[in-house]
């Protein structure tokens, strides 16, 4: 086994601290890479909060992980030592269900382990994410990331990127569409990013006037206060599509009045309770409320390869471990630009 | 104007009873046509006891409407007295803006016109339905029937029949795809013949164990009986696309559940208050709650004559307008099949 340093939750009521834990030996099949940075999601703290379902302690969080491979199994192919590479969300999935042969392990009918809180194939092994300084994956499961890109601020490709990225080009956003983004953190940003990089005309949809600028400075083409009656009013039938990355509660009839007729509404961010949804608001329009989750390993490699290509990375700020917790109280707050990643180096 | 004969709500709280009341002069671009059946559907008895909405009364309901032509204006070129006509749920729109342009106007951005419990163009004028003996319509929203087909049994085709085939269509559901009818009533009969005749593989969604003959004889593939634990959890992940004609309060994320990854919900039933749906019954398996209204005017059309080609109607009961409440009270009993249609003759 290959001991292992990391920062973990023991527990939902006690704040991340350091904790040594194992991971396997590098398998026939198997890439262990040395993290180097690893972006803290909104996702970390809700799970290790228990907020959306019991998860299984002492958890490690952390699902944006990029680092340099140490060690490679004897038949891996694709990666050798000195290589950098990074890991999303999943490290497994069954692999042969019709999902998994289309790409959308994300879909896995068996369940795809995912890389922290879940439990590899055995059923019984729990998974630790990337809060920690090495990690082992099965080779299908890592990805390339490119050494033209800023290191750190790749990392939250892996989440946040992917999950904006798949819907986008899922449902063909591009050329000719309006796209509203709602919710302007770290995946929202990322929505922008990519909605204008695809040619679509760009809005965002915000409760806070003061953001507006920031909008602007990410390439949204519009900025709309939600909460001003007047601009709401003339944002009516509107959006081709909206990407919602809030995972506050909010109103969705009132985000659906907002799309033109056809017009989908497409939910990343997970509320805590289930939303009120009034048939009206759909038949009206012929409209849709439709969700994504991250995207399959292939789909994440080539948005990482488009971020390549178009020198797009998300806008962070690099953090010592030492100060999670309270970077968890700022994220919160929605006091970060837009992403924070750990420097593992600080661990 | 031109003397009619109906029956009408003249409040929430009473019952329909014989009213006499005046239709416009048929203008240069109007067809007159007597009425001689009328479907009763679900939403002419949720509209006048203001279920939805505060109805305009005197109301007369009706929107299933099949007929003979008695008078034609000097620019109408398609009818001629002496043919076959009909009118569903629509008499007139804009006819301007991008929906009407693309025969979508049920989507009309400056609304419709609604057969009945609406206003003219004018704003101010209401529309009276067809349970009444005469209706004049200009001549877009007319339509062509079939001499072919059992004229009485035609008629639900106006509303159930094209709220049904329009999403199927919309959605291109056909060969390979296996769609779940939900509810089998009025609507969902129709669906079931529908999604039969393109070719899809059909099961019925029912908590009543005793309609599965039925759902056979309409050509239904299978049946599941969504009480029954063992066979709900059979069934799910099953389904590419479920229709769901319900109006009464029901549990989307329980249906979601039944569908395949990117499968579609979609409703064309208006439950009486919003429903809870969870984030999470779309993510996972990227998964959509669609609504869907009735149908063009180019549709309706395309949808009757599908029918006179492949020799489908609507399953009715021929009922005498003076039964009309007593059959409102087994239609909230669900003891019709599947539809009942007002003899006009009996007024």
């Amino acid at each position: 086994m290959i001991p292992v340093k990391g920062y973990a939750a023991q527990d939902p009521q006690t704040d991340l601290a350091p904790w040594s834990f194992e991971r396997r030996e590098v398998g026939p099949h198997d890439v262990q890479f040395d993290i180097l940075f690893c972006g803290v999601c909104h996702s970390d703290l809700h799970q290790i909060k228990n907020d959306w379902f019991p998860g299984i302690f002492p958890m490690v969080p952390g699902h944006e992980i990029v680092g340099r491979v140490v060690k490679v199994g004897d038949h891996v192919k694709n990666f050798k030592v000195g290589d950098l590479a990074g890991t999303g969300c999943m490290v497994d999935s069954c692999q042969v269900c019709e999902n998994c042969k289309q790409d959308l392990e994300q879909y896995c009918l068996e369940g795809s382990t995912l890389t922290y809180n879940s439990y590899e194939r055995d059923g019984k092994t729990p998974t630790y994410g990337g809060y920690s300084n090495s990690i082992v994956v099965r080779e299908e499961f890592v990805l390339h990331i490119s050494e033209k890109l800023d290191l750190a601020a790749t990392a939250p490709l892996l989440c946040a990127g992917i999950t904006t990225y798949s819907p986008l080009r899922h449902w063909q956003v591009g050329k000719g569409h309006k796209l509203a983004v709602l919710g302007l953190g770290g995946l929202g940003h990322m929505a922008v990013k990519f909605g204008v990089a695809f040619g679509a005309d760009v809005t965002v949809l915000s409760t806070s006037p003061g953001k507006e600028a920031d909008a602007k400075k990410l390439g949204a083409h519009h900025f709309v206060v939600t909460t001003d009656p007047e601009q709401l009013k003339a944002a009516q039938g509107s959006y081709d599509f909206i990407l919602d990355t809030v995972s506050a509660e909010h109103d969705f009839n009132m985000y659906l009045g907002l799309l033109r007729t056809n017009g989908v509404h497409i939910c990343v961010g997970v509320p805590p309770k289930p939303a009120a949804v009034a048939a009206f608001s759909l038949i009206g329009g012929r409209k849709s409320l439709a969700g994504s989750s991250i995207g399959g390993i292939a789909e994440t490699q080539e948005m990482l390869d488009f971020c390549a290509e178009h020198d797009i990375v998300s806008d962070i700020e690099i953090i010592d471990i030492k100060n999670i917790t309270e970077s968890y109280k700022r994220m919160l707050k929605g006091d970060v630009r837009y992403r924070f990643v750990i420097d593992m180096s600080t661990l």
